[in-house]
């Protein structure tokens, strides 16, 4: 029941995601009249698809004390459904922050996990994304936070980019080792001496080399990762508000624009959201992929991918492993009063 | 002696500043020989210049505290002056942390400030541009330090801007007034309160707002505007490079680009960061402002432009005076417990 463009979008969307996964199976929570309405464009869809009708919808303005009472709404039933084992992921275009909250009291938080965190693909100008997280499920951090983000953004960068050891950069202010706060640092001492772990330790990056492609995965706290992201999209955005001004400033200018049409094109492609969609909530006992509100059938469909990608290589008990190996190095640190260096 | 280009770009911005404000006089720190050697092409300039000569260098990559005991370079000297009382303002273009640090220990904090930041002018879409501090001289801050910011952005805004009571926003993860840490949500509640400051306190802006020109003063901790700038400029870039990729991918769109090139050179001109140089040490009993290293001739004009005007409008006097309406609202505020609602 997400989702700007409502009930139809989201159908097309999955539909869509199941001519690429056609293995997969749907359960599909929402009002049964629209969402059988819409499933009769998509014979395909229906034939894979269960549909329940939930009586409840969770606004984008509930807070998640006010979201998470409504059992019936679709999103609660979804989850539900993943923490039964009906469903393997739930994938929702809804309420953000009720998202969570309910993901995390449902499914329950990982062992060795202690908060979850908010993932997404950037673009960059090298050859593949960039995992980033947090991004905004926690506002404030220490170190053990930022070091098990580090461990499973790298679980999900192994999946979704499909690298051995993917290279980890914790965002600061700067790149010297006296940078940033003490959780920065401390958090770099414990990646750094982590040489077991299946990801490669770099060391810092800041906020203009985000999209260079010269990183794999982007560690920070909730706070300066949602900053980032926002300042990144507002930042696309005013460019190319600027470029289209520029474009209708003058007949000749319009004249280019037309001509360079196709060109406009690849850069519109590249800086569409809709290639990028598919939030994940990573370090719960079960898949949950957030798909943007304004996503459109495309959007949908690279959310359902990111959510059955994660399924098909079994991210969770990916993280659980490495998991395991943080905890084991925790307990030799401790021993000898942390090696930070 | 700072900048990566050298003395020669420096004098060529200080005589294009001294034509645009032809009562300033100047005093040139940095290698004689050199100083008026450049001097020669700006017989304009020379005419209201000393030149003194100085030993010593702070290099780029100087810690703070290494910079600080070489008195003799270029940076110390310039703002020794200030302190004696000699020069009205200074302006740098070398290291950043080195020149806080100097002109932290040497001009002092002003009373009723905690500590100074560093603002600067960023562009919008709107018809102002909008000042955002802090960007990065402090890392952590509190509420009485963001609640300071605020102050002493809206001083600047209101000299840079020509605004009576420029509208201020705190940098946060969300617009509810429940978004954000502690500090945030307090120092919101004491500016909600400050209705007697020539300001106009408006609640919370995100990251995707920035550039939108419906505000003219963002306060952040120097950690997410540090993260918040450099993520604009690498976008900015990100999406320009993306941009000349896309216009020479064909014949077609390299003949689109030639027609089109008057109209990319607005946008080139409004993305140009020479037209916003000049970053500014808020707080501090003197004017000290940074200008970019990698700066053109136009855009040292513009630091030196102001500078100028910080001094013609007497910033640090207005500072004071409504860092007093602080403090008489902060002893209001203690005895009943702060007003947080």
């Amino acid at each position: 029941m997400g989702g700007d463009e409502g009930v139809r979008v989201m159908m097309a969307g999955v539909a869509l995601a199941r001519r690429r996964h056609d293995g997969l199976r749907f359960i599909l929570f929402g009002d049964e009249a629209r969402i059988k309405a819409a499933l009769d464009s998509h014979p395909n869809l229906r034939a894979a698809s269960e549909v329940v009708h939930s009586d409840s919808v969770v606004e984008g303005s509930d807070k998640p004390s006010v979201a998470i009472r409504k059992k019936r709404s679709s999103m609660s039933m979804a989850i539900a459904a993943v923490k039964a084992g009906d469903a393997g992921a739930a994938v929702s275009a809804g309420n953000t922050g009720a998202l969570m909250a309910m993901a995390k009291l449902a499914l329950r938080t990982m062992p060795g996990v202690d908060r979850p965190a908010l993932a997404a693909m950037l673009p960059t100008l090298g050859d593949n994304d960039v995992v980033m997280l947090d991004l905004g499920a926690n506002t404030e951090c220490d170190a053990r936070n930022l070091v098990q983000f580090g461990v499973m953004g790298a679980a999900y960068a192994r999946i979704a980019l499909d690298l051995d050891r993917p290279r980890v950069r914790l965002l600061n202010i700067g790149t010297e080792e006296l940078k940033g706060t003490d959780e920065i640092r401390d958090a770099a001492a414990i990646l750094r001496a982590a040489e077991m772990l299946p990801l490669s330790f770099e060391g810092f990056t800041e906020g203009d080399k985000i999209g260079r492609g010269d990183v794999d995965v982007i560690v920070c706290d909730g706070f300066s990762g949602n900053v980032a992201l926002k300042t990144a999209e507002g930042t696309a955005r005013f460019v190319t508000d600027l470029l289209r001004k520029a474009f209708t400033s003058s007949l000749r200018s319009k004249i280019g624009f037309l001509i360079s049409k196709p060109a406009m094109h690849l850069l519109k492609h590249h800086l569409d959201p809709n290639n990028h969609n598919g939030a994940v909530f990573l370090g719960l006992n079960g898949v949950v992929v957030k798909s943007h509100g304004s996503a459109n059938d495309k959007g949908v469909a690279n959310a359902v991918h990111v959510a059955a990608r994660l399924l098909e290589e079994d991210i969770t008990r990916r993280i659980a492993a490495d998991m395991a190996g943080v905890a084991a190095l925790s307990a030799a640190a401790s021993k000898q009063e942390f090696p930070v260096k």
